[in-house]
């Protein structure tokens, strides 16, 4: 068939059920949320800012003049028809879906609920090396970003770990919403890895208090899907572009 | 019937189905995209730390050894058995209660998403005057404060609005899902009443490009209830403790 004889069609899309993923490719960021919750599912994905596609195909999709759902920032997914964007947004959807969520209405919105408070957390982590503004350099506001973090390490991140450890005390089970792994789980996973990797010194003495997610985050790190994500290449190391990022001074 | 005959009961608890709101009682802050959202439906509530339960109500709530689904912030909904927490999970609730949502699944994600967004917005609203930490005064980061600002305004807030100015445009009618009311819509109005507060200078010349945006404003402020309830007690007005606030200083 010719080529022409396909105007007015989309020759690109493929008759697949795969979701597509995008986000950006250098950085676990928001994004790796949601790639926990699909290796997890053991969902068929491609993340595609991340494969030949690149980041064209993310802006693309963001500037797109005809798609009526356009997200404001990466994460997204694509689904057959439905784009979704924000993180705690696309994790519901895949809870339902997979099984990575409680299926009545009070355990959903305890789960969700939970993944909003994680996604509070994930903005302070982030705003620790840029407290003044995410176009700037971290050089640029290194003094201020001093200041915020030693804020952060003492009063907030043990109020939210404080916080995680007390439902993880009232779940009646292992898991933060029971004895059934929810996306939330996930969650919690990456944010204790992911305050290891910036602040080994202070999360060491945080840790202390934390036996519950501690043993949360060995549990999900254990978990055979999980476990092999994470020695795979697909599981982007930490470093300095992310969310959680390693500078040596502000670790106090 | 003998009080002591009710041992084992929750004397206090009332038969009714009002919902009962927990926020802080002298700012609009994050529980007024609930009000909003509770006003527009019609629906009976309280506001309970205004009410003679005052905060002490909403910390027992907070504290409470026998609650499981303990919120790690206000505001929070209680609706019968329900205790919600986290103000875009409140209004997913709401909204589809009230019919201030799509049915959809696709439709009602997307309105999710466009709140998210709105609380993206709400943070860095509020950290233009607590750039370094919440527990801080203003005046203790006034100079980062600036700073912060500055970029706040020349990049941050533009882009938030261009963004819904956009959907705005594709959306199919006045609202951002098209033609009918949702809670996003609510929180728009919110946010743009919000940002006239706090950066009257600054939002008067940013408003000359988002003409679809002030339009649904002043659409939302003349819809009957929401007319009432800002002319109302209930309404408490913006104030420099909450998340919009006006410093001179700032608004450059």
């Amino acid at each position: 068939m010719d080529a022409r004889h396909k105007a007015g069609h989309d020759v690109t899309e493929e008759p697949t059920m795969r979701y597509e993923l995008y986000y950006w490719p250098e950085i676990q960021g928001r994004g790796e949320f949601v790639r926990l919750a699909l290796e997890e599912a053991g969902a068929s994905y491609v993340d595609v800012a991340r494969s030949k596609g690149g980041t064209g195909a993310m802006f693309k999709l963001m500037e797109s003049e005809r798609e009526k759902h356009r997200p404001f920032a990466p994460p997204f997914l694509k689904s057959g028809r439905f784009l979704i964007a924000q993180t705690a947004n696309i994790l519901l959807f895949l809870g339902a879906r997979h099984g990575l969520a409680p299926r009545e209405e009070a355990g959903r919105q305890w789960v969700h609920q939970l993944q909003l408070t994680i996604a509070d957390f994930v903005v302070e982590a982030h705003d620790t090396h840029h407290p003044i503004a995410s176009g700037l350099y971290y050089e640029d506001q290194k003094k201020e970003a001093k200041r915020r973090t030693a804020d952060f390490l003492k009063n907030r991140a043990p109020k939210y770990f404080g916080y995680f450890e007390e439902v993880l005390v009232r779940s009646g089970g292992k898991h933060l919403a029971g004895r059934r792994l929810t996306y939330a789980d996930l969650s919690l996973f990456q944010i204790v890895a992911g305050m290891r990797y910036a602040f080994p010194k202070a999360m060491a003495k945080h840790e202390k208090k934390l036996p519950r997610a501690v043993a949360l985050h060995d549990l999900v790190a254990k978990r055979p899907r999980i476990a092999a994500y994470l020695a795979s290449e697909r599981r982007i190391p930490f470093n300095e572009y992310g969310i959680f990022r390693h500078y040596k001074e502000l670790d106090a």
